[in-house]
C-alpha cells in the first residue's frame, strides 16, 4: 500500500480541483429548473470515473436525472462491491444565509464550503478517487468495483427502484458501501449501521375562491392558515410525544445495551445545544438526545406557508394554507403505513370549513446493519487505519431509503462508511467538509478494497 | 343642477380613461421598490385637481408617500369639507390570480378592473370629477371644498396623524366625506356608519442559528413552526372565541334594535358562502354574519411563513418561523391596548425552545358616526337623488384609522359615502368597481356639496 499511499498524498491538490468542478454545478434536483444541470453534472461523474480507469461506464437514462453506472470487474474470486452515492444536492434556500456562493466552492481552516461538499459530492468522490489509486498504481484493484451514482436521493429516489429492478444482474454484488453518514464528532472516526426512514407529505387546505379583506370578511369565515395551524398543534402533545392514532405501534424498543452503548459516547448536551444555537433542546419525555435522534420517530412541519408574507401589513384573509410535514422512523415502522396513518388523522383533524387536499412526496424505510457482518468488520479495520484511531458505531438520524432497498430488494447488506461531521451543515447554509475527512477518506477507501479482499 | 348632470354624462369617457391612467401607477405603499411610484401617483392627482379648478395644489412631504392638498374657498358662509381619500393600494399577489394584469384596467361587462378600481382611487376620483364639474359649469362650489388625499393609507397611515398635528389649520373643516367603504349589495346604496379599528402585529420565532437537516437534528429540538402553529392556535377556542385574556373587556354590546336592523337588511348567507366559494362559514358563536363581520372583533392571521415552501421535499427543519397577525376591533376597544393584551398572551405562550420577537405593524380605532348628524343626512338625499332608491344605513368591518383620527385629534365628525360592492375583491385578486357606481357616484358627491350647502 505504501505506493498507493504516495499516489494519494501526490495528488490531494488535483482530487481537490477536480471535486471543486464537481461541486461548480448546480444539480438540485427538487428544482425543475436545474434539469440540464442534472445531466451535466451526471456527465462530469462519467468523465471522473473513466478518467479512474473504470469501465463500461455510462450514464442510463431513468425517467428523472440519469443514473451513472461504471465498473471494474478484473479480480475473479475476489469479492464483488457495489459503491452508491448521490451527485444531486439540496435546496440552498435561504441563500443570504451562506458566506460564501454555495456553488462556488471555496476552502477556509481546512473546510470546503459548498453545497454538496459533504453531502454527498465530496463522500462519493473519495471512492473515485481511491479506484483511481489503485488502478493507476497497481493497474487493478483488490476486489470487483461497480458504482451506481444517483441524482434523485434528495427528492426520494423517485426512479432508483424501478432501475434496480430493471438492473438486477448488472448491480449483482455481495454488498454496497455509501458514504453518505457522518462521524459521531470531529476526531471520532465512525461506522453508521443505522438509518431512520422518511414518509413525507405536503397538506394543501382552500378556504375561499380568493384571498380576502379581513375588514369586510374576517369574522364570518375560517381562516386556513389557523385551521393548519391547529392541526398541526394537534399532531404532537406537550411531551413530544406524536399523538397519530398507531404512529409507535411498530416502534422497535430500545434494547438496555444500545442505550448504554449510547451513553458511552463522548456526548455533551451543553455544547450541542450552543453549536445549533437553540435556548433549549427539547424532545421526547424519557429518552436522551441521541436517543431522540437516532432510535425514536420525529414529526417536524419542514415548511409552512399561507397568505401575505412580504413586507409590511397586508390585510389579508388568505384564501389558502399549506405545509410540508415529514416523519423520521425507525425500525420497524413502514413508511407507508405511517403515511396512510398520518393522513387519516389529519382527514380527521380538518374541519368541514376548508378543503383539504394530501400530497405524498417521499417515504423510505428505517435500516439495521449488523455489527458482526464481515464487510463492517472489514471497514472497520479500514477506517482505523486510514484514521489512526478507534472506530465508534454509531447510528443516524438521517435516512438513505435506497439503502432499505439494496437489502429488501437485491438483498444485499449495506456498510456506511460516512466521514462528514455533525457541524458540516448538511441541507443548510454553508454546507462544508473537512478536508482531513476527504483525504483521509480516500485512504480508508483504498484500504477497504484491500480489507475486503482479504476477507 | 341639470347643466352639471349635462357635464357629467357628457365627460363619462373621458372621466373614465382618466381614472385608467391614474390606476396604471402601481402605487403599492407596502413595498419599497414602489416607492418612486407613490411619488408618480401624488402628481398624478396633483395634476387632477388642478385640471378640475382647485386651488393650492400641492404634493406635501411626508416621512413617507407625500400627502396630496387642494382647496376651493369660495364660499364664505358654507360649510367647509374635507374630502379624504388613498392613492395607494394593496399589494397585488398572488398574481397569477387575476384575469387580466392588476395595473391594465380594462372594462368588462360594465365592471371596471384594476388594483385600486374601488380601493380607493376610483372612489376618491368621483370627489375630484364632481368639483369639476362644479367648477366647469357654474366656476363654483356650493360649499368650500378641501381634498387630503393620502399614500399610506394601506400601510396603516404612517404620517398621517403627524400630518394632521402639523397642518390643523390648513385642514380645518366642518366635516369629512371619506368613501372608501361600500354599499351593503349591488342595487344597495349605502351609508356606512361603523367601522372597526385594526391591530396589526407581526411575530417570529427563532430556533437554531440556521435551518436544520430534519434527519440529523429532528427529535432533539423544538420546530419554530410547530411552536408558532401551537401559539396560534390557542389564540381561540373551538367556538370562534378569541382566549387573549381581556380582549373583549371593552367590546360595546349590541343592541336590540341594531340586531333588528341588521336583520331587516336584505341578507342571504348561503349567497354569500356561494360567493365566497368556502365550504361552510364559520365565526363566533351566537352571532349572525352581519353581526360577526360587522360588530364584532376578529382574529386572524394574515400570512404566515418558516421552513422550505418551493416544489418538492426539502428535509429541513427549520431555523425561524413567522405569522402576521391582526384583530379587527370594535367600540369601545382600544388597538394600543389590545396589541399590549396580544402581546402579553403571545409571550405567555411561547416556550423556552425558542426566542420570540414581536413588531407592532399597524392600529387604527373603530368608529361610529351618529345617524342623525346633519352631514349624514346631507349624504342620504344626496345619494338617494343620484341612485333613485332608499338609502341602506349599514356599518363595515373594515377599518380606516384615520376616522378615528379625524374625530378624536381635529373634532370632525365622518361621512361614510362609499359606493363599492361586496364583490369588488378589494385586496384580493380581480379587483373591480362598477363603473354605474363611478358615474353614479360623482352625481351623488356633486349633489352633497349642494344638499351640504341647503344644511
Amino acid at each position: 500500500m505504501p505506493m498507493i499511499e504516495t499516489f494519494i498524498a501526490e495528488n490531494e491538490d488535483r482530487f481537490l480541483e477536480e471535486l471543486k468542478q464537481f461541486l461548480r454545478i448546480p444539480s438540485i434536483g427538487a428544482l425543475p429548473q436545474h434539469s440540464e444541470d442534472m445531466v451535466r453534472c451526471a456527465q462530469f461523474a462519467v468523465d471522473s470515473l473513466l478518467s479512474a480507469g473504470m469501465h463500461r461506464v455510462e450514464a442510463m437514462p431513468t425517467g428523472g436525472a440519469p443514473v451513472v453506472y461504471a465498473e471494474w470487474l478484473g479480480a475473479p474470486g475476489a469479492p464483488t462491491v457495489l459503491v452508491y452515492g448521490h451527485y444531486d444536492v439540496q435546496p440552498v434556500d435561504p441563500l443570504d444565509l451562506w458566506t460564501t456562493p454555495p456553488f462556488d466552492p471555496q476552502v477556509r481552516d481546512g473546510e470546503l464550503y459548498a453545497r454538496g461538499a459533504a453531502d454527498d459530492k465530496g463522500q462519493l468522490f473519495m471512492h473515485v478517487k481511491s479506484a483511481e489509486a489503485h488502478i493507476q498504481v497497481n493497474g487493478r484493484v483488490p476486489v470487483n468495483l461497480k458504482f451506481l451514482l444517483e441524482g434523485e436521493e434528495e427528492i426520494g429516489s423517485t426512479h432508483l427502484d424501478a432501475f434496480l429492478a430493471a438492473n438486477r444482474d448488472l448491480l449483482a454484488a455481495d454488498f454496497v458501501v455509501v458514504s453518505d453518514t457522518g462521524w459521531f464528532d470531529r476526531g471520532v472516526p465512525s461506522l453508521c449501521y443505522g438509518l431512520r426512514g422518511l414518509a413525507y407529505l405536503q397538506v394543501d387546505l382552500k378556504g375561499a375562491n380568493s384571498d380576502l379583506h379581513s375588514g369586510s370578511f374576517g369574522g364570518a369565515v375560517a381562516n386556513p392558515t389557523q385551521v393548519l395551524a391547529g392541526m398541526i398543534a394537534a399532531l404532537k402533545d406537550e411531551r413530544g410525544h406524536i399523538t397519530v392514532p398507531g404512529f409507535y405501534d411498530r416502534v422497535r424498543p430500545l434494547a438496555p445495551e444500545e442505550r448504554l452503548r449510547f451513553a458511552s459516547l463522548p456526548f455533551d448536551d451543553a455544547r450541542y445545544r450552543r453549536d445549533l444555537g437553540v435556548p433549549t433542546l427539547w424532545g421526547e419525555e424519557g429518552y436522551t438526545t441521541l436517543e431522540r435522534t437516532w432510535a425514536r420517530p420525529t414529526l417536524d412541519v419542514n415548511g409552512i406557508w399561507g397568505g401575505f408574507t412580504g413586507e409590511g401589513s397586508k390585510t389579508v384573509l388568505p384564501a389558502r394554507a399549506s405545509a410540508k410535514i415529514s416523519c423520521r422512523l425507525v425500525p420497524d415502522q413502514d413508511p407507508d403505513e405511517i403515511l396512510d396513518l398520518l393522513e387519516a388523522r389529519l382527514r380527521e383533524l380538518v374541519p368541514p370549513t376548508v378543503a383539504m387536499s394530501v400530497q405524498r412526496l417521499g417515504a423510505g424505510k428505517p435500516v439495521i446493519t449488523p455489527l458482526d457482518h464481515p464487510a463492517v468488520q472489514a471497514a472497520s479495520r479500514a477506517v482505523e487505519r486510514a484514521f489512526q484511531k478507534p472506530v465508534a458505531f454509531v447510528r443516524s438520524g438521517g435516512s438513505i431509503p435506497i439503502v432499505a432497498s439494496f437489502q429488501e430488494r437485491l438483498g444485499i447488506p449495506t456498510v456506511l462508511m460516512g466521514m462528514s461531521l455533525p457541524d458540516d451543515h448538511a441541507h443548510a447554509p454553508d454546507e462544508r467538509f473537512p478536508l482531513e475527512n476527504f483525504f483521509g477518506g480516500i485512504r480508508a477507501s483504498a484500504y477497504l478494497w484491500e480489507e475486503l479482499a482479504r476477507g
